[in-house]
């Protein structure tokens, strides 16, 4: 009899940061036989589409509209599932209904892991809100008088991915995980963000930032090839049986 | 062919500090097969040794003779290695020369990874120079100049054990170790320390506390039953294939 | 003629939080002849009321009626005023209405100090929550025009006692209350609190830490003896005349 | 062809605050031919204006007519435009309406850099809020799918001016301003605060500090003579051409 | 039989430390009935006499010997005894043989508490080197095989007086002391440091604005008057029986 | 009568960090007529030379030579002063002695700022310890009673250029400085480094983030164009007459 399949959960303020801050991990475990789950809270419309206003005639609808087509084929690229909750942005409100509906993702779901922003973002408050509403959802799931019956959550760790200004966000990364592996399809699933063109080669970069990081980390004289990396910062300790 | 054995480091200002903090995970890897040693940079002679100094007429050699014995005592029922290098304490000093000490005990034992104090301690000077040794050592240590033709050392992860009041010590643990398994060969390591006994209880207690919250930070609905655990504050990021 | 009983406030986000946290410190300023109060903001019955949860056919009202009885029994013990608020947990939501009911608090008590919960506890968004709003009730009782004509509010200090996993909650005690005379009251009242019979042993044990780093603090010549301690981190300046 | 006119923006929680803590700055930027415009959201009538309230048969109304006289007459002397929001005071709330009116404000106003409070202060919670306000609505102004067409705003560095209790707040000066040239001005305007005559002489030493502080950080040997001076937080990153 | 006289230990970085920072705490336990022992490492005599160095014809000894003659015309004043270690300043260094005078001093004097500088200041590196010492000699003085048969040392509280700027250097103060009734007497004491006239008023305004928020901490219903206050940070947690 | 020239300092702990670091900087400040001198503490000759201790039959000296052709090469091409002051690396240990040359050179060049290395890190212990005897000699050459009768300093600004990790390091940079323009030379410096290889990419995108960053940093709205920058962590207060 086999195991069960483990299953992962992201929560993306707009719908492209889980591409830039999360491609690899959602890809990397995909391919280790994980279900990963994308919750994009909004589409990212006003303040993460520049590009797409200066178009002649837009409307928000159109916004929307390309933005969801370019984050589904992202999506479709790294293996996950992706939900569009359509809350709006600049700014980000949510609700104590869209915290109750993020509990029943997470019962439902019942991930191993969940990654989502920093919790600091002095260029970005829709980012910092989206990682509140993890940690208060995740800790909601966990009551056992919050809908009684249910099955509750466990602890699954909470990471924050990485801001795109690190140090003006008190994001330290204590964990490196190395992407190498899957990078060309984090690559593919970035340049479905036609709106966003100018962060493909930026990511990039962090990417291979974070490797050659992650390879100083395990030291030069390990064997192990890392050439691209994402860095995340775990909130929760870790337990472990060996160190 | 079997793979060579695994070995780790641990760096103690006095001769006791390894049983109260790190007791659990030197057995426990032990028992998993690891070499572990322990270096005593001092007896405690001065500061950690206030009952025998209330005995009468007692002498500094019978002090640290004294000291040996329980420490040695205690390193043979985890199963380490133990050096005792009586740099003296209170206050302890490094020289540079105990340093490339250091640095050689790196490159001979390769540790996978290394344990010693936390990096702040109000209350303890000692300690906390303890830990920059470590952290210093490990550093020359890697570096292809010094002592060329040695094996350099790779980048053992540095974990800093738990003080005596940690929230007065910035120490934040990161990394919980389950130690059920091994908690009575601590507390037999501990029981060696007669001159300290008010202390037994004390890390006893911690060590139930820190099970407790271990626990609590795998999730109630685990199965993993823990009752014992150690608390480290890993210094150095995790670099991972799965998050 | 007899200067005015001496009064303190205590706000506690479930109903079972003052018993943990802060039993020790209302037990011994009533015995000294002060009144305390308590306000249960909601009874933890969603988030802290886990064994009752596992009854059959367990409903709201009786998990908040039990809790409530706890409670009571607890206060009775330690010779407190309690008043249940009933504002529901996970989440606690704090409206102004609720804001202002606490000022009305502030004004008729005029407490010498108050305790609440931590500023942070990434476990437990309920417990923070409660320690802003009894920060922001206090600023605004000192308003004079805040039904202007009301006696306002001095400036008592604000305590924040102590929390689960102190050192993931940017907690650090400043403050030991010896509690070792009303140990006993303590202990009792603890037991009180029928469904959460895993923390009975846990918080007796951090009485007992905390009664040796309160030991530890006046230093081993000292001749008071402390066997339990509560500690206490001071967020407000001391003003003293003697240092 | 004449350059336009440049403009900044101050965000004051109540209507005295702009006074005390940036009274400097906006003085000395209109006489260098800036346009300086101030925001007061509240009044400060229930929680600053103790010493009208003592006044027989005060009423709100009243309080807050006194309290723009005051605040206007300090403006004309700063040489600022002021506006007047009465969005009430202790506590402060900000609406989205109110933020979106800050967004207009900024894109109409188009500033080169906005003043408000520390983003942290145990004694008061209006302030703040105002400086969240502040930094959520650049943020806002900035989304080009806010309001499409509008002109969006450009990255006007934000500072925090000085809070009462500096070292309680997190606040750390990084720029200090010299206002030796206007301070005569400045002190004119304090004095327009006739409710608030204890502050006047607080406010004086607070500049000549800062004037010492300022004239340090220049170094005893520069030739610049500085008296008095502001202390600002600049919150966002400098860019330069020369270090 | 009266009980014992009380005595604090003021260690002192340049020989004019004391008095600006500490002179109030001084003289106020004098008028206690205490003893206070003041250390001045150095005189200050090459980082701290810019006035003396700028009258012609100058030599080391005449400044020593001036400086001596004002802190010792200062510490009469204050009614405090006062010790000249001649270190030397600029930079000041702390050998293991000063280390174990200032254990001898701890464990003669037996202090009740021990006054010195702010652990960082990016502006004077004797002023933390100072701290530094005070701290690891009064650990010292507590080890039992330090000089056994000697008395040892209890547990001090340590206070960081101000530094010139306190948010540069860490410093938060945490204990406000009322020095209203012997402020003239503090004045009288800075006057005696002819060298440092510039500064004379820089601390009586530091005195001024320390009163302000004292009487702030206490409350303004409160009816204790205080005008001048000096200003600490308690490095050690506080021991009570009441809160 | 033309201005004198200004003067910049730059203290590299080993002979190549000035070239990944603070190249930009130093060939800006050259091209704008500046005198920029750089000092090597050491050529990083144990610790930074990996490749070179790859080739057989290498020696101390040869190493040493070679990292001083290359560093003065570089320096060459950014049209910087170089000194090599061969203090020996990994460790670099900063003597009384050295710290006095190091006066020496601020108080002839009395350089306008100051470069150095990050205050923390825990990859490496030359590095802090490079800046902080930056800013313990400037301190020095500040004091009048420090060889009198020389010109004393200033007090020029110190900044942190960027570590290798700076997460790990509590730099946060505060400035960025445009180094578009310069790069060229930049990079150019940059491939003099043959023996670290390896580096010259990663700093390269290193330029491009800082200049994504500083481009950022001014709004999208700016005309000015940045493609390269450098960051850098102030770590003094700025003084102006204008925000």
């Amino acid at each position: 009899m086999s195991s069960p399949q483990k299953t992962a959960l992201v929560i993306s303020a707009h719908s492209a940061d889980f591409v830039w801050r999360a491609g690899g991990a959602i890809t990397a475990h995909v391919k280790q036989g994980w279900k990963v789950r994308i919750i994009c809270l909004s589409y990212g419309e006003r303040g993460e589409s520049a590009k797409l206003w200066r178009v002649p005639n837009m409307t928000m609808d159109r916004v929307k509209d390309t933005r969801q087509r370019e984050a589904q084929a992202a999506a479709d690229i790294l293996g996950a599932e992706i939900e569009f909750w359509d809350l709006e942005d600049y700014p980000l409100r949510i609700s104590d209904d869209t915290l109750f509906r993020l509990v029943d993702t997470y019962r439902t779901l019942q991930p191993e892991f969940v990654l989502s922003h920093s919790e600091h973002d002095p260029y970005n408050f829709d980012h910092p809100l989206a990682m509140r509403a993890a940690q208060e959802a995740r800790i909601l799931a966990q009551a056992e008088g919050h809908n009684p019956g249910q099955k509750i959550l466990g602890a699954p760790p909470v990471y924050a991915f990485e801001p795109h200004q690190t140090e003006q966000c008190q994001w330290q990364p204590n964990t490196f995980l190395d992407i190498t592996d899957v990078w060309k399809l984090k690559r593919q699933a970035i340049e479905c963000m036609a709106g966003q063109e100018h962060l493909w080669d930026y990511y990039t970069r962090v990417a291979l930032q974070r490797g050659v990081q992650a390879k100083r980390n395990i030291g030069i004289t390990a064997k192990r090839h890392i050439e691209y990396a994402e860095a995340y910062m775990r909130l929760t300790p870790l337990v472990v049986e060996q160190l």
